[in-house]
Formats: C-alpha cells, structure tokens, sequence
C-alpha cells in the first residue's frame, strides 16, 4: 500500500515536471472539449517585402501548414512590409498586440533589449547545424524564453539562412593594415566589431547598395550568401568574394504574443509551435538548396570571381575584438553572461565532434 | 466579362497544379466537415527494442506531437521490437497493414526492392545538411515517393543520426593492403564496398559485439557514433577511432500505410506528416547534442583514443569500388539510374557551396 502511494507520488512527481518543461519545448495537451466551429485569425507582420525569396517563403509555408493542421480553424493573415511600412517594428507590433505573430530577426532588437541578440547567429559562433542542437537540446529555448517572457512575448526558431558570406570586396586583404578605414556595409554587432579593427561601417540602403559599390562610395559590403546575393548582382561589380566568420548561421525568429498565445485552445497552441519550427526548418533547406543552385549559377556566369578567405592574423584581431565585446556584454547583466556562456560551453564540446565528423568527412573527400 | 473567365480558369489551372503537388510536400486542405467525436488509433511498429535512446525518442515525439495537435483525435500506438519480435519486419508490416506506420531505416530494405537503399545515406555522398535540402527542394522525396508508391507506402525523414563514425579498428590502417582480410562487422552497401576492397564484412549480433572485437574475433567494427557507441563501450577495448565515409548522414525514415492514410480526414493527414518531419529533425538535433556530449565523455575517461581518418589512396580505392557497384546498380533498374544521377547531381553543386560557406569557416576557425 505505501509502495503504491509512493508510486502514485513520484508519478504526480513526473507530471508535474513534464507539464512545467512543456512550455519550452514539447506540445501540450488539452482535457478541454474544443469548440470546433470558432475561427481564430491571428495577424502576422513580416520584416520582409511581399514576395521576398526564401524569407517569405517561409511565412507563407507556416500559414499553409498552420491552417490545413488545424482544419481553418487558424487563419493567418501575413502583412509584409509593403503594407505595415515598417521593417523593424515587429518587436514593439507583437509586444503592443497590434499584430498576434512576427517574423523577422531576433539581433534586429538589440537596441530594446540587448539579451535579443543572442538568438540568431554570433561572430565565430555556432554553424546552423550546431546552434539547432543548442536551441532544442543545450537550453537555447528555455534562454530566449527568459529574454522574450519579460516582454510578453515568445520567440522561436525562424528558419535559416545557412553560413553567411564574409561579402563582397573591391581589393585583396591580407593583412589588419587593409581593414583600415575601409568603408564597408556590414550593420549589427559584427559591425562593432569591424569598427574595433578600423572598419568604417557605413548603413546604407539596400537599394542603393549595388551603386555604391560599383561607384566606390563603399569599398566592401555583406549580404547574406549566394541564395540571396545572387539577385543584388554584387559579383558583377566586386572581384573578390570572402568567405564567413561573422555570422556563421543565422536563425530568423517567429514571434509570438504570450496573450494571444495563452488566449488559443491547447491543440491549436501546438499547432502553432509545430508549424513554425517546421517551417523554420525548411526555410533553412530552401537556403542551403538556393545557395548551392545560385553559386552554381554565379560562377558559371562570372568564372573569375575570386574566393578568399581573411588570412589567420586578420581572424585573430577580428576574435580578439569579439572576445572584448563579449566580455562588456557579459558585464552588462546576468542573464548575457548565462547566454554568452551556455553558447561558449556548448560550442566547445560540439566544434570538437564537429571536427571528427562533418569537417573531417570534408576534408579528406575534398582533397 | 472575359478577363474574368480568364483569370478564374487561371486559378483553378493554379490550384489544381498546387493540390497535385501537396502529397508530396505540403499540407492539403480541407473542405469537408470533420467530425470531431472519431479518433483514429495508428499502430507503429519500430525496429528498435523498447526505451532505445534517440531513435526511440524520435517516435515518443511523434506520438506527443500528433496527438497533442489532433486533441487526441490521433492515438499512437509504439510497439517495440520486444513486442512485434522482428526489427526487420517493419517493411512487410506496414506493406501488408498489420501495422499503420513504422520508424525504421530505408537500407535495409534493399533485399525486398533495391530502389530503398539511396534514401538513408550514400557512402561519399551528402552530409545531413545536404541532403535534407536535397530530400526537400532536390526532388528527393519526389523520388522516395516513386519507390515507396509500387508498396502501397509512403516514406517521410525520420530523424538524422549525424555524420556516422567509420569505426573502431584494433590496428591502424596505412595502405589498402592493411584492409586485405580483416574482419569487419559493417553491414550492407558499405560491407559490399569493403569486400571490393579485401575486407570480410562480419556479421554479428549487437549484443555481442563488444566480447568479439575485445577478444579478436574480430578486428574493426563500425556502429554509429559517440551518440549510441559510448554505452556499447567499444573505446574500452580499441585504441583507433576511424573518421566517416561510408554513411555521412544516415537518415531513419517513417512509413506510412498509403491506404490507412487515405482513409483520414486531410487535417489529421496534414498532422501526421508534419508530427513526423518535425520529430525528425528534432531527433537529427538530439543526435548532434548527444554525440557532442559523449565524445566529450568518452575523451575525458580514455584520453589516449586515436582519432583517425583514412590515407588518401584507401579512399581512392574505396571510392573506385564505390563506384563501380554505383554502376551496377544504374544499370539494373531506370529508376536506380534517375535516383542515383539526382544525387549525383545535387551533391555536386552543394559541395561546390559547402566548401566555401561550413567547410571554410570550420577549417578558418580551427587552425
């Protein structure tokens, strides 16, 4: 009889954990009789252009999954920016309750709330393939439900963008001399950290980048990579093509009002969440795919295009310069220094299986 | 008048092209009523013994997910191989419908139609992220679909066990004279490429396995990676740990009975197959996770274990063996010959954007 009483209380035990991590990342299941006639519309604002490639593909994808999952009980209606006219008003759109739901780029967001710039890819950081292992299993979810939860908000995985290109330059570099005063398009924090080794990080326009580095306004620019730089035609105007370090995989965010969310029956909560996260990873297959597709594309056009990659003591000031603003990060509030280091942990252990596995399988099949 | 005949024949030329194409990859709609009240139990067999780590994972999320987002209108029902009895019967039971769904791994089906073999990985072909873009936007499930079709099945990703180890091996391997008889458990198309080679592929049941190579029964065996070899204990008993080649990314698939699924309503067959492909990649993350944490384990316990990765002219020889039996197979069958130029032709051109986006970043960072 006590064994059984025990037993009943380690399994309430069990429960109670389980429903506790549920939130984070597993679906929740509801003992509610489920009103099926009632129709809930959730508005979704984009930081992208209608019809942007890849990035919008994978809002489109999300409402398609999201509404034929729940028989139309979920309408999502997607505003890109054409019509909502402000690119990076997501955060404050979804934490005011404007809209329900986002899509756009958690980094975008460091100047509201610094902790948001953890979630899409750091300088020297996690490739895409180690950063989905941190998010699901190293505790990159329960970290950015701290950062979002104070805001109202939840945030999740976005979608891919794959291994971000170094950019596109006009002149060879090879040594932290050449990055003096170069001008150069490259926003964010990997801008910081340019500007440490004597980049001038100029913001320009994505219209008017092309111009500004065929005329020398610029000297060098970042994009995205092949899948996205391909229809900017910056190889036609730039030689020299490097390869990335500043954001070795960027995750794109959907974004979530805690409200609303807590408002839905539990099935289309789940719902939701799995329609986001499996669209996420498809956008990051349609990147890898577009990019190899594009870079096949660019290079058969433009052969001479050249591929270089910063020589070692250029990366050493460039880290050097990282690890300085990192440590002031760090400073700034507990919870960066938990981010900063649960990411620096879990890198360390995943580079090295990294490097017996994928990278040595490279290696040696590319010798 | 005419514009508007014209654009509405538009719209259902559109819609008719998009409702062909969404077996294969999207979601589908529905416009018929769905009663509620009915619940659909699924029963799955897997090929795994009960309470297997990672790849049992995979089908416990899948179950949570499917029937959380069906509000219980799904009921999974997971039988083991310790209730079915028969780890390799997944095949005919789904076939046959003494089973609705499975959780297994394509190759090892290539006894029963040998057009199953190129859907788990390829010995020198994709890594895991190159070929879920190619599974995705290369037209690989397009083809898994031809395949699977001819059985009365349809065949989804189940989940990425990450690029696998090429093993443990008693005695370092210089030349391909030190492969000439040496007994090596490594199971099928890869077993048939080492006996091209002189290795005598040996069968031997798992339980066993960590006595034979301990006792010299035999001198090489390949399992999986540190994720699953760290309990089976095999650093224990072999100083060299060989890098992979032959199964860079091996994906484990889920079956679907194709007449079961036609029998349910479109949300709950839009929630089947989302339940699936999201488990999958989660269970491709945990993969990473548990293989960064145990390799991390296992060099702490035996600093001394020799990482190790095949001499140029092994791989020469191996991948000439490799292709000739690719060759044969082309030649036995068109759709061989379709799937493996896919392939073939996919990988060329993401190699091409892997060496300069992962592999170059990899290699920039670790010198």
């Amino acid at each position: 009889m006590k064994k059984i009483l025990l037993l009943t209380l380690f399994g309430a035990f069990l429960t109670t954990n389980i429903y506790a991590n549920w939130f984070a990342s597993e679906p929740k299941k509801s003992s509610k009789a489920i009103d099926n006639s009632k129709i809930y519309t959730l508005k979704l604002a984009e930081t992208w252009p209608s019809n942007f490639p890849i990035f919008g593909d994978a809002t489109k994808n999300f409402k398609k999954l999201a509404e034929a999952m729940s028989n139309g009980r979920l309408k999502i209606r997607i505003d890109s920016k054409n019509k909502h006219k402000s690119a990076l008003g997501i955060f404050d759109f979804v934490k005011s309750g404007r809209y329900d739901l986002g899509h756009s780029g958690s980094y975008y967001w460091k100047g509201k709330d610094i902790n948001t710039l953890f979630f899409t890819s750091m300088p020297f950081g996690m490739t895409s393939k180690e950063q989905y292992a941190w998010f699901n299993y190293g505790g990159g979810q329960q970290l950015m439900d701290k950062v979002y939860a104070k805001h109202g908000m939840k945030s999740v995985i976005g979608g891919n963008t794959g291994n971000q290109m170094g950019g596109w330059f006009q002149k060879e570099i090879n040594t932290v001399a050449d990055l003096h005063g170069l001008k150069m398009r490259i926003p964010g924090f990997a801008g910081e950290i340019m500007a440490e080794v004597g980049v001038k990080p100029v913001n320009i326009p994505a219209g008017e980048l092309y111009t500004a580095l065929d005329r020398g306004t610029i000297d060098a620019l970042e994009w995205v990579g092949p899948s996205l730089d391909l229809r900017m035609g910056f190889h036609k105007v730039a030689p020299y093509y490097y390869t990335g370090w500043h954001e070795p995989g960027s995750e794109l965010q959907f974004l979530i009002n805690l409200k609303k969310y807590h408002s839905l029956p539990a099935d289309l909560q789940n719902i939701l969440l799995a329609a986001m996260k499996l669209s996420a990873y498809q956008m990051s297959n349609q990147s890898e795919f577009e990019s190899a597709k594009n870079w096949a594309s660019m290079k058969k056009a433009y052969p001479n295009i050249k591929v270089k990659t910063f020589p070692e003591p250029v990366f050493a000031a460039l880290r050097a310069a990282n690890q300085k603003l990192l440590k002031k990060l760090a400073a700034s509030n507990p919870l960066a220094k938990e981010i900063i280091k649960s990411q620096a942990n879990y890198l360390q252990k995943a580079r090295a299986w990294t490097a017996i596995s994928d990278q040595s399988y490279l290696n040696s099949q590319s010798k």
